[in-house]
């Protein structure tokens, strides 16, 4: 065995024995290790900074680009914040423990289905270090121990907010290991995280779509992920149009690098003429760059030609592509052609219309007269998420504490005889 | 692309587009189609027996062994009990459509998250022909396209069958490729199924572990499976020793053949001079072989010696392992090393001792003096199963109708903006 394998066999063997201890946590002490967090993370927050200031002084001798410094800067502030997101999961209710049936039968058997965590996350994510505290926090609280990868960035103050977790875990006699951070760089060592399927339970990775699809690659592991965020409005002939002006403008525009922002625009071709040019004008004013199949592009000449595989692309900028379609069955069609299943949206005054595409569409969330910017696991009063999936097993949507657990049965009888 | 390839791709794509209409059946469609269903079952009967004739013709050719021959066979009777498996599926509630979490923010915006079928599953079975109408039923129940992947000793029978399904999707106007039967008995059609990721949402193996394991390792599908039923039975030191002795010998004997059947006996030291001797002769009596550690073959000697391989085994058969152990914490470690994660049950008196295992075994299904024979969805009031799942993800225990739904989350709002 290599000596990163047998490094990473022990890794994953101390989170497992932890994961047991901690899946039977009473809330009161999960809750009151979060406490502990909050005062630790408060304390040592000069430490924190001071080891940010080491990764930032790599990064620049790097020459990583401006937005990826600034998501890995700390400060003061930014580690306010990361503490009041530890007190906001503190105020979640504990989800383990649910009881989610229960049933006693005719032979008096009492049959239960009891909520558990899932037992050990895998989070493997780039140079955000508030993720540290924000997945191991929503770990502890769904009762999960969890191995936490970072970027090779931000390895200095994940190391110092993960310390921060093992000592609050401490203090209450839980063992640490149920937060551990693999700080070692090398590549060998993921991959080689990647194949203890007997050992963890889910992945999360938390980045880039290339982050992603690498981790499905090399992976048995169920994955939480969404490759795409490739989101459609879809402006129907009964559309309002200033609602759909409106929420158009906010879908694509309020923060284009969220996953839930609007990347095409289906319009229908009977209003398009009336519309189009009004909307153009709108994202034009705010610099977004309008890429249009040749009929809408033949309506407003703000509107440059698209490729096909515009119609594909999650931009996450400053860019939208716009497609005519004859109606809504056309718009549903090309939806579920060029679409991720994420997140779409229908914009009309027609209830029926509405309701078909709500039904029909198969995304994790579809929406009728709203923006799809909406997606997010706090705007769903569902509390912090570790992100959206859109796959189609166990969690789709936003995945919070209730999505980190599944659940067994407790059968408990005098005495059962089949 | 090869021949089968293009014939495999072809199947998927027709099956999805089936999908995408089932899911929005309907309950009383679905229900409708079902009895029709019934109908051509018993109008077909003749048919089915003389298709099973051919098939069983084959089989005898092949020298199958007589057990297999006989889970082949099909006769009035049978068939009968494949029409009254159908009409239990009738009678249980449609899983989609369930609104699951409804809520109205200070926003105005509407949040629901509603059940919705899985979309398309994959059933890769053996040499039961029941097995096509059961999976049929359940998976049209819950609004899921099938591809029927039958054993090539039932291929004959199994078409008939699924013809039914088709004919009768038919005669409502619903498209027939809802469910289609894959009688091609190259393996090469079955690794190209399981290719198809972007076609096919979980494949659900019915069949010995070998089948299993072979569908694992070859698909980054979703699987839900039990690669083994090690089952445990407990007997803590504060057992009623007439219960204890009842419950072991159905949990062991009721049927030996089931995944729920417990394989492996554990005795807490302390009662195991007085209550083995007496186990071991009811265990004897119906000719139960017992494979003890070595503590437990030197206290009776109708007790063989067990190797270390034994403890991992599911025997399927009238055999059974026996372990001492010093007290409910070696237990729970025994189990947690040994055990498949499948079914196990405490026998004791002691209230505390039966919490701490109920809770303290993460298997899918744990019990309190209950015959672990009872691990059936059917038992648990939740109707028809696929089967029992051993994983962590979507699904653990029985696999019913509810689990073979997942959600989506509708948004409505009269202008949303975030």
């Amino acid at each position: 065995m290599s000596e990163i394998k047998t490094k990473v066999l022990k890794i994953c063997e101390d989170v497992k024995k932890a994961s047991a201890e901690l899946a039977n946590l009473e809330s009161t002490t999960k809750d009151q290790i979060l406490l502990e967090v909050v005062k630790l993370l408060k304390k040592h927050t000069p430490k924190i900074i001071k080891a940010n200031q080491k990764d930032l002084k790599i990064a620049k001798e790097h020459r990583l680009d401006i937005a990826r410094i600034d998501r890995l800067t700390l400060d003061e502030k930014r580690i306010a914040n990361i503490i009041n997101a530890v007190k906001d999961v503190i105020k979640l209710k504990d989800p383990v423990g649910k009881i989610l049936y229960d049933i006693t039968r005719e032979n008096g058997l009492r049959i239960r289905r009891i909520s558990t965590p899932l037992g050990v996350l895998l989070a493997i994510y780039e140079s955000r270090p508030n993720v540290t505290s924000d997945i191991a926090a929503l770990s502890l609280k769904s009762g999960n121990a969890v191995i936490l990868r970072c970027g090779s960035d931000c390895v200095h103050s994940s190391k110092i907010i993960a310390d921060v977790f093992r000592e609050a875990l401490e203090r209450f006699n839980v063992d640490k290991n149920s937060v551990i951070l693999v700080a070692n760089i090398e590549r060998e060592y993921v991959l080689e995280l990647l194949k203890m399927e007997n050992h963890i339970d889910i992945v999360i990775p938390r980045g880039g779509k290339s982050l992603i699809k690498a981790v499905m690659e090399n992976t048995k592991i169920p994955v939480f992920r969404h490759l795409d965020g490739n989101c459609h409005t879809y402006i129907h002939e009964k559309a309002d149009f200033n609602k759909a002006r409106k929420i158009l403008l906010n879908a694509k525009m309020r923060r284009v690098g969220i996953c839930g922002a609007t990347e095409s625009l289906l319009i229908d071709k009977k209003i398009a003429k009336k519309i189009l040019p009004l909307i153009a004008d709108d994202l034009s004013e705010v610099k977004c760059e309008m890429r249009g199949c040749a009929e809408s592009a033949a309506i407003d000449q703000l509107i440059r030609p698209a490729e096909e595989k515009d119609f594909y692309t999650e931009y996450l900028d400053k860019i939208i592509s716009i497609k005519l379609v004859r109606d809504i069955d056309e718009a549903i069609k090309h939806i579920a052609i060029y679409g991720s299943s994420h997140t779409e949206s229908i914009i009309t005054e027609d209830k029926s219309a509405a309701e078909k595409f709500l039904k029909k569409v198969n995304s994790a969330i579809v929406m009728h007269n709203a923006s799809t910017q909406f997606a997010d696991g706090g705007e769903f009063g569902l509390g912090a998420e570790v992100g959206i999936a859109t796959g189609k097993l166990h969690a789709r949507g936003p995945v919070g504490l209730e999505q980190l657990t599944i659940y067994k049965y407790i059968v408990e009888a005098n005495c059962g005889l089949r």
